[in-house]
């Protein structure tokens, strides 16, 4: 074999084709032919969902417990598990690509209207018509000190910077319709945008964007009113290469890895763009900023940051802050004059989408002590006052979004959003998102479950099956135990949509990160969870989530469920108002500063209280009086 | 004829070729080409320089006085005159490329050190060694958070702005050297311009650029000492699309005619930056800053900026003032970190190359009743002093740098640039730059020429040859009379070196012209030429002109020799001054603020004077005291 030998290797149905060299990792292969493979583990064979079929030539692979006997005969293999060496075909079943459950869309705007459009409205970016003074002979100045001296007296920007590319132009544009023209100013940078001939209104535009490990929200925004246009919402396309935060920063290593992250990122944010200006009578030299709102790794894969350091000890980000730049320097393409900010983040776990997250949620401007909870792939908490600010990341693990809970899939057509245990029969009532069969649960639905299995006794303390309650829902084999929800004749994937061992320990383990986070920030300023007068609940569960199963397992402090609110994606609502508005910006700079970060993995303390929080509710059922009572009524 | 039809047109020795349509001028078609040709007018029959010879085809053209019965038989024709109307083989004569007489180089230097290397040093630009703070967990910041710090610390600048292409690279950058970095900071605009890991000294280098009309002279500077490690200087290469501003001006709006003009000059200019590194042991990444001098039509082409409107009533610039860039953005090469700034102009036809000399002269800085004049292509003079400052151009024309002067050439080797004429013989007595026969006449030598032959009475006082003083260097045919200073046998070129009624009427209005300037400047504020108490003599010119003779002819007030001062190219020292000093960056922003422009254009008062000026040295000789003593003693 010579040197450069290169194996060639073709997929199916897709019929593409890659040469590589001896021992290059199949999925690779198939991402680098810009195919579509779940790696949500990172490509690591952990997760099992990059299984392919094997045509042609032979997989050089090892054992896994996700492919059977039966099927390892028929070629079946995870393509993370083969080192390419031999020319192969290879079949790739078709992946799922499902729409995000986000409201979306002209009717979620209609509904929320009332909510959405309650900002100042004082952006940074104007449009602003004006009449510059014609040069004479007295006057003597040149087009640019008159220009100058016109957006000054209209717009209180001094020195206006106008860039030599709109100087090459300038005395064409002015000349053109007689001095009158129309200039887009950015005020934070005292920058020139944007300059037309004649007068054209003042309408402009503004996008809001949160960029989520998991889903992308988009506002086209209205920024002399603040009325959102239309909402745009997708999955992160990166979620291929890593489900979670930890796999992306490992894919980023590799070569190519953060060109390839954040490449997909922007094409994709690319054809939101698109999608959202369809049908609309919008120009889009009008739409002139972008607010970005996202954790640090995103914010670094966005701007194409090696985020690495992030998650080697002492866990420091590059920036928590990034220059403001053009939609073109970021690769955003079809808005050339649109300015791109973003909002400033707070350590290495805690970024932009919580200082987002607290703007919209106000705390940081009342006197009661509350908390935040972004329950997001990740779980943040700030807690604090006007007073003071105290926040950090509890790494929960994506398992309320699909991962790591075999039957575990995100909140999207076909999840089971809501369930309830009969007391008697131990059968299962759901209701499922969309008009179909159930395929999985998502993040509420196993909250639900879990609380419901606890209560109903299905379940013990520490999260292991009751074998002896004559639950016939209960199937065991080699003592392995599985709590059957739908039976595979009416789940949409023809298998049974059921719950292990394994999977309940794994939301446990997210659950008890998620309290110990909370009490070791309170503890940290001697206080405990009974003195929280305020509750805001963020991320991807939402509304669905049922506060008194979260509080059921011990997620969430047990404590009046009127002092919890529901917040939506304050990312992407904290992005909105400070689009709209100057102050907001430089309030949310302010508050950013104004949050201690706490570092748990480090923690003595919170080591102790996730240990204390791996039974149901919790060691100490003091901490979850109601649920005492509930359960030993 | 099809309606595309295009004609062949073939030039020789080159061998080069274009393919043009009907009617497309042939000196355009020949600087298409990239080829040489001298269109000192701008390509409108008037200088008659642009001569070649048709081979194969038929030239549509018209009569000239530039081109003989005979020549014309044999092919000879203006390029200017031609519309190309057949496929044409053309023979362009050997253009001569001459060395401009600007001293040039390490001797130079090594002459000058004293004067030079006189200045403030405190550049903008600065390299700093830095020791960024370790990470760690107690720490918790971001690496752009430390770098940060550190460099607030060590420059003052608050809140660097650190460019994404830096924060890509940051993590890598600092933990390479273990935290020891190099950092090259823009102070200006607080701006990291260049980043290194480990401490590479301070070592940091400038550009100073001086861009005229006819010459472009470029210094190497150290910044940390103020050094001038080398010179160099060359033609501007936009001379052959034409000779002075107002050609320029014509031919930038022609289709394509402002990129080529721009072009040009970036080329010659990349070219000299390469000329003057070399065998130097100097990092291209250590070249920081480029400070930039010239008058306002030169900025405008160097940026590429239509200058259209300077010439057209009410004479605007579009701008006067240039947003500092980057090498990169202005198409500077090789130097990718080096910032570009320019002096700030005052009017149209007063630009950063005045407020540059204005600066290194130190008359705002006196108060002394001081006149500034920079004889260049054009005349600018500055009148006042630290309290006041009143400047103006003088459309001089560029009689004194070889234009509308038959035998007038630049400064160069084979150029007269002094002479003196027998009072008995009448015959001249010449200097000649280089080590070779004479060639043509300079500035300097057709002052000399003018004030000798008025002095000797060679000419009367209105510039017309006085036929009855038996001077035998007189050659008259058909009442056109030539005073032969050179004859054809002695001269390089074969021809006769001789002066014309034309030629003189043409140098007498140039000077009527400089003197009409300064006494306009002084009587605005109620003043005369025998008020001043300092005058400084900028430009090209410069050391070798007599200022005896200078004021013999009218040119220049009649006050005491010891007042003038020659100040050489102050347009490069001023930008040197500012390359090297914030402080004088920042002073020459002031003055350029401080100086009043008068358009004398439209100056009825000017007018007057510049027609008084039309007789040696002026109609009233009051004005010219010692010279009607020297005259009628």
């Amino acid at each position: 074999m010579g040197e450069n030998k290169k194996y060639q290797v073709k997929f199916l149905p897709s019929g593409k084709s890659i040469k590589v060299s001896p021992g290059y990792k199949l999925h690779q292969a198939i991402l680098d032919c810009g195919l579509t493979i779940d790696t949500s583990c990172g490509g690591v064979g952990t997760c099992g969902r990059c299984r392919v079929r094997v045509l042609k030539g032979s997989a050089n692979t090892r054992k896994t417990k996700f492919i059977s006997e039966k099927d390892k005969k028929n070629g079946f293999v995870l393509a993370c598990l083969v080192k390419i060496n031999d020319d192969m075909e290879v079949e790739i079943p078709a992946q799922k690509e499902k729409k995000a459950k986000i409201a979306d869309g002209k009717d979620y705007v209609a509904a929320n209207k009332s909510e959405l459009i309650n900002v100042e409205v004082s952006p940074w970016i104007i449009k602003e018509n004006l009449i510059v003074e014609k040069p004479s002979l007295s006057l003597g100045t040149s087009d640019h000190y008159r220009l100058s001296k016109s957006i000054t007296e209209k717009t209180a920007i001094k020195d206006p910077d106008i860039p030599i590319h709109f100087i090459r132009r300038l005395p064409h544009d002015l000349r053109k319709k007689d001095w009158n023209i129309t200039v887009i100013m950015d005020k934070k940078n005292g920058v020139l945008i944007d300059l037309h001939s004649g007068h054209l209104g003042k309408k402009i535009y503004g996008i809001a964007l949160d960029i989520g490990t998991t889903s992308l929200v988009m506002y086209l925004v209205d920024l002399l009113s603040g009325e959102i246009i239309d909402i745009r919402s997708g999955y992160n396309p990166q979620i291929k290469y890593g489900e979670d935060i930890i796999n992306r920063i490992v894919y980023s290593n590799k070569r190519g890895g953060l060109s390839q992250l954040r490449g997909v990122l922007i094409d994709t944010l690319n054809k939101m763009i698109v999608e959202i200006l369809k049908g609309i009578d919008i120009n889009a030299r009008d739409i002139v900023s972008i607010m970005i709102a996202g954790n640090p790794t995103m914010m670094h894969l966005f701007y194409g940051v090696p985020p690495k350091y992030i998650r080697e000890d002492p866990y420091v980000t590059v920036a928590n802050k990034f220059s403001d730049s053009t939609a073109r320097e970021v690769g955003i393409k079809h808005l050339s004059n649109a300015r791109v900010y973003s909002l400033r983040g707070i350590a290495s776990y805690l970024g932009g989408d919580i200082t987002s997250g607290v703007l919209a949620s106000g705390m940081h401007k009342s006197e009661k002590l509350s908390l935040f909870i972004d329950l997001g792939t990740n779980g943040e908490l700030v807690v604090g006052n006007s007073d003071w600010m105290m926040g950090c990341s509890c790494s929960a693990g994506p398992a309320f979004e699909g991962g790591g809970v075999k039957c575990g899939i995100r909140a999207a057509d076909g999840a089971i959003e809501k369930i309830s245990v009969d007391q008697d029969s131990y059968s299962c009532n759901i209701d499922i998102i969309g008009d179909c069969k159930p395929e999985g649960i998502c993040g509420s639905g196993l909250i639900d479950l879990i609380g419901e299995m606890y209560l109903k006794g299905v379940i013990n303390r520490k999260g292991k099956f009751n074998q002896d309650i004559g639950n016939k829902y209960l199937k065991c084999v080699d003592k392995v135990c599985r709590y059957i929800l739908v039976p595979a004749t009416e789940s949409a994937t023809g298998k049974d949509i059921y719950i292990s061992e394994v999977d309940i320990d794994n939301l446990i383990r997210t659950k008890s990160a998620i309290y110990a986070g909370i009490r070791t920030l309170l503890e940290e300023v001697d206080l405990g969870t009974f003195d929280l007068e305020k509750v805001y609940i963020a991320g991807g569960l939402g509304k669905n989530l049922n506060i008194r199963n979260a509080i059921m397992i011990g997620m969430i402090p047990d404590i009046d469920i009127k002092k919890y609110n529901f917040l939506g994606n304050t990312s992407v609502k904290g992005a909105y108002q400070t689009l709209m508005s100057d102050n907001k910006y430089n309030e949310s700079i302010k508050l950013s500063e104004h949050i201690t970060y706490i570092e748990l993995s480090v923690s003595m303390k919170f080591m102790d209280r996730y240990v204390a929080g791996l039974f149901l509710p919790y060691t100490d059922m003091k901490d979850f009086p109601t649920v005492e009572e509930y359960i030993y009524k």
